[in-house]
């Protein structure tokens, strides 16, 4: 599988057309390209920030009609009450596994993986279309607002990305919603970095957290950084922030249904805990050792899941993928109602007023099939509701022994294997959520022994849910930074990083004893080869030339025959080939690289075929004029043409085409002793495709130093 | 000047020694050196923090004793205050400016652009001493502590750098401090790493800002990044906050003098300003426009200042600098003390029982040459104060009008113009608190503006001022995104975010009209070249070839006479030159660069001379193991070894040297007619120091794509 996935084009190809179009390029086009760069930082913050609201409040209304409906039915009877709720979460998980499995299959799963794919270098089909935005969208707000154990904070960054690469296009061109003035960046280059923007505004939407989007973006996802685009990627983060911002407030005013204070998970604990004596520090300790393991267990198990389901269960077809959701749904929906019935209720605290809340409302101390009238539920408070008013549960301050220890392990065991099996259906799937579901769990209970055995004040069981769910994830996901900033900006207080630190630091490095993190795994096992920051250890030891094993280089003179490039073609996979020319007196010269792309264009195109294997006239522009420099480029998330789809005359085939106008006339060349190690650097942080690996030179021609680059304008 | 400054081998120089060392260590050593590597991140994290809680100290118990003295003074006599406060200025700034003259030269000014140059790969002599350390600690505790319209924020991030290489040296070697077991990084590469930490550490300690210090780190002062190093970084700004809050927990039960709330820049405005209405952002972006125009001319004035300065006053010498330090303490504190005397008092508002506050005591509303008991002087409550003080007082919420319009104003010119003309002068100096102070006067005016006209309760002139304050820094230091979250994070205040960030926007694309950043500035006129990220725009039509002129490049054979060694290193400055070898059939072939440094070593040791002119054994390793990978390691920050230092007897310099072991075999090439961008690209992105241009390639070897780099462990 790894090894039909396609590579990016992040090289400039300065072929003879590139250079016209340059050359052809006022001062005020490129004034021009700022602003519309700029102008699609903002398109793309909007975007995504109304993306985000419109996700939030479909999800939070279908949640918040089928709670309430259930709470008013249930107060008759708790059977009807149970077959309404199973009804409608199945009604949307279907809905959303139907959409997926229909009409847009790349909107499965996270979508993470994949884009930090295409930001590494890969070209993984259908990851950027329009469908798939339209179906990432639409399935999470199935499955979230049907009550499966996923989030919709990985679909968002996916939904970023989709978003920031159809605006890139000036929209899909398939559906015929293109703006052509919008058109400016057609290279592939200019797509990673749109790309990037849209998954740092996904960040930023998913968790109104706009220094985590950009931290994210850098951290996790892209390869390769420019600080020019740091500010703009910033900008779109922000821009999301005042979007999502104005919506909540608009929303304040009752106007959008159930949507309240919910929703966005912001979970401030700006009131919580403000200080920590040292002896809290092994506790702390604990809490991250916790979520080293179970992050990785997470890890392990899902791998494993994931690779049966792809080899045995998925084989069968769509219907199965069905069945299977729903099947999922089902059973979610049973424990989360069942369990709490099972469990007795408790007497509510005398200091808190609003205890029991009323049905239908936000908050703790949710009556469920309690005797009394002032009882609560504690295993429903958590289990029977959403996932963000669950947590916001976990996290609250000043609400000590409001749970059981006996409730938080149940729901612990009984969620986190729901997350596991969840995990890999195919439907839209976040596991931000899930994961600070389960860590805040394991949290409380840790914060729920510290307050009986320290008997501090101060201590709140939830801070140490907080750094619960900072552990897992951190064990899981193995984020450092980014997830560091991004529990700071959903919890709004800043004072509690170092200990978030802290618990990151440890579950990190327990995590990291055992296996790689989620994403990783997963892009592996999806096909998507990443290339690491870091060369491997034994490549110091391996030289350039052992890299390219055997192999017999296919190459092209710089005259050819059409014949003889259609069969070139035909022969083999490979989408970069050396061309060689003769100089007068018979030695062989590498004068560049053409793309397989390339050469497709051409022969389709027909118009560069030459009677005479005769170089064509080199002072004459004429030739490039023939061609656009847009007509090279890669349509976005698509094969493309190939060379089946050619079709020429026997006429055609006798032809000669001359390369040199259409051939990259420098790429990258390192000598054949070089250590890989270096290799690989080069290839890695230019963010290469091909790499010619030459004989050692035979002699310098000039060197060049700083002082050579030091040029003035 | 900018001819003279050499560059960092970022490069690892494969040659054999280093290879032999790279076989003998095991697997516990690459253990051992992770281990070493976080610890030394605690290091630099526990000695920054430290650093920057006895600067503060310092400089708030300097400056509340002097403050104190003089209030108690002028309850008798005013003149005879002013004579106090006058001398106590003089001969703190004296003290620093002796200091930095006669001790450490390299710590005056900010040292911002030093780092700057060091970590973009430039080797400038002297700015990670320990003298500089000492001189960087103590001189800005003295020019700070004196009153002058600087800050000790950048002194900090210098300290910072400082720190983070001595560690990485082990300690001092001259002052015989080292400690040999955390000597295991000896590369520039390595050094690189630790002072990028050391840096982010500096902003962490100035500003308790840690995600703000990786993000100034991150894209101000690295030229490259690797991701690896994010999560050292952060840990290293974390350890920062905890030092520096666990020693403000200590201070706060008063055992640290006059050291109080203050000395740390921490503006609470959590509890300012929560919501903005549309109408507003006309105002801020006005402010914005300011903050660009104002930086710009800021940078403008320092540049003709510096200029001169540095070509004309302090051509004259030491007791130049002293004297004109000395001079501008007595104007500023003649300003400070003499200004607010010429003020009317304005009465006390009667909603706040604290005014005015007791003298020597924090806070807004002081009472300073009042005729009655119940009126402050709002010119002295910011001018005659520490710097903290004031922005805290210019930042403070529910205090309108406060401050009249009038003082702000002549405050405003006066203190301009001092930070103009104090900048410059040797002492250590940074400019981001002269900054917000500036800043935030102006925006403050804009409040006040704001307030009498849009008459909304909920507009805070405060919110106004910490907005000015980083318009202005936008403006001056063009910094975007760490600018930013600093701001957030000294202000405590996440919602404020898209104001600032609108604000930045506005000021810095204002600023960029007019002139380039303060710090790029300085670093030019310092003759520091910086590669900045993005390659000029005409280098797309320049090839490779034309970058090196018609330069003759000096090179060496294989088997070389030491006696042509010595003359060629004598006859040029050149740091590193190809080596040609021929082959059997008598071709010559480049087999690598070797470096000046490296030779120099050789010559000196003499070990490796042999009497024949052939190549010595190439199957044994013996020869390596003459010399130790450290031996060819460049001390920290100085100069090394000159080819004037070596002395050869005659019978030296008839033998020959075989270069072959010490060459690093695989420097990077490009063909003659790479176009420059992409060679730009390729030397700025990997850090190198030397690119050979070599001819285009007879033939391709092989070819190697991402499936060649993707090798399993
Ligand atoms: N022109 C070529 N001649 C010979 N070998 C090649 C050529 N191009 C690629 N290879 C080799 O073939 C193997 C498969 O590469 P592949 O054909 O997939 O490269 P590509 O398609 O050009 O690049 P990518 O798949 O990354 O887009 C690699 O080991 C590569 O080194
Ligand atoms: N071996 C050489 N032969 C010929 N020209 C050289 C050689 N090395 C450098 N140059 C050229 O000399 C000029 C000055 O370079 P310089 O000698 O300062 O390089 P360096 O000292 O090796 O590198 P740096 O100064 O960056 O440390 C540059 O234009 C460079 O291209
Ligand atoms: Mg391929
Ligand atoms: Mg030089």
């Amino acid at each position: 599988n790894g090894n039909t996935a396609e590579s990016l084009d992040y090289e400039v190809i300065e072929n003879q057309a590139y250079r016209y179009e340059q050359a052809q390029r006022g001062k005020l086009y490129v004034g021009y390209q700022v602003v519309v760069k700029w102008f699609l930082a903002l398109l793309i913050g909007i975007g995504t920030g109304l993306a985000a609201v419109f996700i939030n409040i479909s999800v939070e209304n279908f949640a918040g009609w089928k709670f309430s409906l259930t709470f008013s039915i249930i107060q008759r009877s708790y059977f009807a009450g149970f077959v309404i709720y199973v009804l409608i979460n199945l009604v949307l998980v279907f809905s959303s596994v139907y959409i997926v499995t229909h009409f847009a299959p790349a909107a499965a799963g996270s979508g993470i993986p994949e884009i930090k794919g295409y930001l590494n270098g890969l070209d993984i089909p259908g990851i950027l279309l329009f469908r798939t935005l339209i179906g990432k969208i639409f399935g999470s707000i199935g499955s979230v607002g049907g009550g499966l154990a996923l989030g919709k904070e990985g679909p968002l960054v996916h939904t970023g990305a989709c978003i920031a690469s159809l605006l890139g296009q000036g929209g899909s061109t398939k559906y015929h919603l293109s703006l052509r003035w919008l058109q400016v960046f057609k290279s592939d280059r200019d797509r990673r970095d749109l790309v990037t923007c849209g998954c740092a505004a996904g960040v930023a939407a998913a968790f109104r957290a706009p220094v985590g989007g950009v931290l994210f973006a850098l951290e996790e996802v892209t390869s390769w950084w420019r600080s020019q685009l740091m500010w703009r990627v910033f900008f779109t983060s922000a821009v999301v922030a005042v979007v999502v911002r104005t919506a909540m407030g608009w929303c304040k005013s009752g106007k959008c249904g159930h949507f309240g204070s919910g929703g966005f998970i912001i979970w401030d604990t700006s009131d919580g805990q403000e200080d920590y004596s040292f002896g809290e520090l092994l506790p702390m300790a604990v809490i991250g050792v916790i979520g080293g393991l179970l992050g990785a267990l997470f890890n392990q198990l899902t791998l494993h899941i994931t690779y049966w389901r792809r080899n045995y269960l998925h084989k069968n077809g769509n219907r199965v993928k069905i069945i299977e959701a729903c099947l999922i749904s089902v059973i979610t929906s049973a424990i989360s109602f069942g369990l709490p019935l099972l469990r007795k209720c408790n007497p509510c605290p005398e200091s808190d007023p609003e205890c029991p809340r009323p049905p239908g409302m936000y908050g703790n101390y949710v009556n469920f099939y309690c005797g009394k009238d002032k009882e609560y539920n504690d295993l429903a408070t958590i289990f029977f509701n959403t996932q963000d008013d669950a947590i916001r549960n976990l996290f609250s301050a000043k609400t000590i022994h409001e749970f059981s220890a006996q409730s938080l392990l149940t729901f612990l065991v009984m969620f986190y294997t729901l997350a596991v099996v969840t995990f890999g259906t195919a439907v839209p799937a976040g596991q931000f959520v899930p994961g600070i579901m389960i860590g805040s769990t394991y949290g409380r209970l840790v914060g729920m022994f510290v307050v009986n055995f320290y008997k501090k004040p101060n201590v709140e069981e939830g801070t140490y849910a907080l750094l619960g769910a900072a552990s897992f994830l951190g064990g899981s996901m193995r984020m450092t930074v980014s997830l560091c900033v991004i529990m700071v900006e959903i919890t709004n207080n800043l004072k509690l990083l170092p200990l978030i630190m802290l618990v990151l630091l440890i579950s990190k490095a327990v995590g990291d004893a055992f296996n790689e993190g989620l994403y990783e795994q997963q892009a592996r096992l999806r096909g998507i080869p990443l290339l690491e920051s870091r060369p491997k250890y034994q490549m110091r030891n391996m030289k350039a030339k052992e890299a390219c094993g055997n192999q017999k280089v296919v190459s092209f003179p710089r005259i050819v025959k059409v014949a003889d490039v259609v069969s070139i073609l035909q022969s083999n996979i490979h989408n970069g080939f050396p061309v060689i020319d003769h100089t007068r007196n018979g030695e062989t010269l590498v004068i560049g690289l053409v793309l397989r792309s390339h050469l497709l264009v051409l022969l389709q195109s027909k118009v560069d075929f030459q009677h005479s294997p005769l170089p064509c006239d080199p002072t004459g522009v004429s030739k490039s004029i023939r061609h656009n420099f847009s007509e090279f480029v890669k349509p976005v998330s698509s094969k493309g043409i190939s060379i089946e789809d050619i079709h020429l005359s026997s006429d055609d085939l006798e032809m000669y085409i001359d390369l040199a106008p259409f051939l990259n006339p420098s790429p990258y060349v390192v000598p054949e002793d070089m250590s890989l190690t270096k290799v690989y650097n080069l290839f890695r942080q230019l963010g290469l495709r091909h790499i010619f690996v030459v004989p050692r030179a035979s002699r310098v021609v000039g060197l060049i130093t700083r002082k050579d680059l030091l040029i003035e304008d």
